[in-house]
């Protein structure tokens, strides 16, 4: 097997804190790493790097875990610029804007769509991403559910059925959580790890905490990790539904109350944070610090969706988090890289150590501090080992 | 002479409101672009380009005119991340900083200055900026000073003398005032198109209404363009001063009283608005709004700089100005480019029209509403034409 030597990394941040500076980022200075079959196989000072088949020097650059986007809608056609223009200008979101995504993704071939999606990924991995979730969510047909799942399994493993995005024009709510929850469950399944519900008050396009419980426990019986979109337009039953389930993660947090707060902490779930939302709805942050200071796990992801942020960039999450969220760098980083695997209860990624996976991200910069201090930048890339 | 044609634009913004949909941004669809000599010499609808020796096709891309970044500090060595991370946890920003850069400049020799400058200018050109004003100030002393001016000289023609930025450490205000505006100026003024000066209220590190006035004065004398810096950390002379004297631009602009405001609407002084300050330093945003109502000509540019932002992304500045500034896309478009010229006192670039500089971005979109719809993605590049 060939061993690839990534030497003269200035900074390299493990997430492993047994090495390093004892903080839970595990920050090496003047290291190397060396990668065997798309593993790491040794991890340490670059004076005592062992012999390698092939030497790539960064020469002082830092380097990261690949960012793992724990959140994306990547299955889609045409794009919502209009409606982000009117809403900036003052027209408010309420989740209704779906529908034009779902119309124009209908009607793109799986040509398009797949092509659609590939630069997608490719313009994700071009900032450092090599982990994504994808979920469906724009089709809401079980032919069109399939299709969407089907062709994000092309290029991720992390796939998520998201059927119950929307209740689609001409459904009842009742008629349409039976379908979801039913035949087209059935026929998405083979093609999903998880299942997910964007769950919010009644009173919204959304659906309310029973429907939601409804199409999740039907998921979980056919074998699929839990999400929830949850809290995201307003205080509502998401994040208390998703830890008591058991879900790996409840993703926006926007609107938390202290009970939700006190479920997380004492729960198994990840609060995944998606400012990149906020910044494009013009909404308040969630409390991230608060959740911190409780004790919850929390991931950040981008959401890349046409509608609510159509950023893929999660060097911004991770700058937002720290001008908005108030984490430090250090804690964003984190979130972005080991906390996007909690969310995905995925323990191969987002650590450097050995037999992890070789998913390095290399920055145009000395240090990770540059991801939040160099906003808008495109400073992180994806190291190419193959 | 050979003539290249651009076709195949999907959108092209010209911002020549004689052309297109008659709004400011003159948008032409399905358009082409003929350049010869570095220059525009064809501007209109793709079916009628004349035949060229060259094509480049942009299959449907947008194409924006340059950025004009018309103000950054990009002679300096050394960075200020820990500062950042510092301030983002708590401690204030009051301009006392700049002498940990001033202290790393001097010590950098002009081999390393000058390759951390092109180094810069690259990055911002492959971001789609074109122009880039650069100001000395991490220099003040003579000799360093005339040499950051030197190095500026030989990448942008955009050169800004500011010996005003900070007082030195061993220098009293009374001295060093009479530095900036005596010797410091003569040695200086031949590498200097323009004179800029920090101006805040006295109890600041930076120089108050009667010290800037002395240096603004000395360097119209040595027939140097003005600009100053001006109500950025509270309210202050700045904008009222920069006004009077006539400078091309008053920059910062984050704290106006009205009579700023009307100031700058009855004079001919630039409002040049810099959010991303704000953003790195967690600082009110200015009140955009108020200033294009009152019929003031705003620019944006980035103020790339070690303390403050170092950010060189133009298309993150209109993102951040429509999010947080409540500028429409259109209206941070041309504020970024033609406001950018006009705060430059540039005709012949910030604008697509015969006889302009061909200073063409494309975008990775299909419209330049992207560059505000898709925050923090790297979706503007410069057109290489040679």
């Amino acid at each position: 097997m060939t061993a690839i030597a990534i030497t003269g990394i200035g900074e390299l941040t493990t997430n492993d804190s047994e090495v390093g500076d004892g903080s839970p980022l595990g920050l090496l200075r003047e290291a190397a790493v060396v990668v065997e079959g798309g593993r790491i196989s040794w991890v340490g000072a670059q004076a005592g790097v062992p012999p390698a088949d092939r030497v790539i020097d960064l020469a002082g650059r830092a380097v990261v875990p690949g960012f793992v986007d724990s959140h994306a809608h990547l299955v889609f056609a045409g794009d919502r610029a209009a409606e982000f223009a009117a809403r900036m200008a003052g027209t408010p979101y309420d989740g209704g804007g779906i529908g034009t995504t779902v119309a124009a993704t209908r009607a793109a071939d799986d040509v398009t769509l797949r092509a659609l999606l590939a630069d997608r990924v490719a313009e994700m991995r071009a900032q450092g991403t090599t982990t994504v979730e994808i979920k469906s969510g724009y089709g809401l047909t079980v032919a069109e559910e399939v299709r969407a799942l089907s062709l994000a399994s092309e290029v991720t493993s992390e796939t998520t059925f998201l059927g119950a995005h929307v209740v689609p024009a001409g459904s009842t709510r009742e008629e349409y959580v039976r379908l979801v929850a039913g035949e087209m469950l059935t026929a998405a399944a083979p093609f999903a790890r998880w299942i997910d519900v964007f769950c919010e008050p009644a009173s919204t396009h959304a659906f309310d905490g029973d429907e939601a419980r409804t199409i999740l426990l039907a998921g979980r019986d056919r074998g699929l990790g839990l999400r929830v979109h949850g809290n995201q337009l307003a205080p509502g039953p998401g994040v208390a539904l998703a830890v008591e389930l058991g879900a790996a993660s409840v993703d926006h947090c926007t609107y938390l109350s202290t009970a939700d707060i006190d479920a997380l902490a004492g729960g198994n779930t990840v609060a995944t944070l998606l400012p990149g939302v906020e910044f494009a709805t013009r909404s308040p942050y969630p409390d991230a610090r608060k959740l911190l200071d409780a004790g919850v796990r929390i991931a950040l992801a981008t959401d890349c969706n046409p509608g609510t942020c159509y950023s893929s960039s999660m060097p911004l999450m991770i700058a937002l988090a720290v001008r908005e969220m108030y984490l430090s760098p250090g804690e964003a980083l984190y979130a972005a890289t080991a906390g996007g695997a909690e969310a995905l209860r995925r323990g191969d990624i987002g650590v450097l150590a050995v037999g992890k996976a070789a998913d390095l991200t290399v920055l145009e910069a000395p240090s990770y501090l540059h991801l939040a201090y160099r906003p808008g930048v495109p400073i992180a890339r994806t190291l190419e080992l193959a």
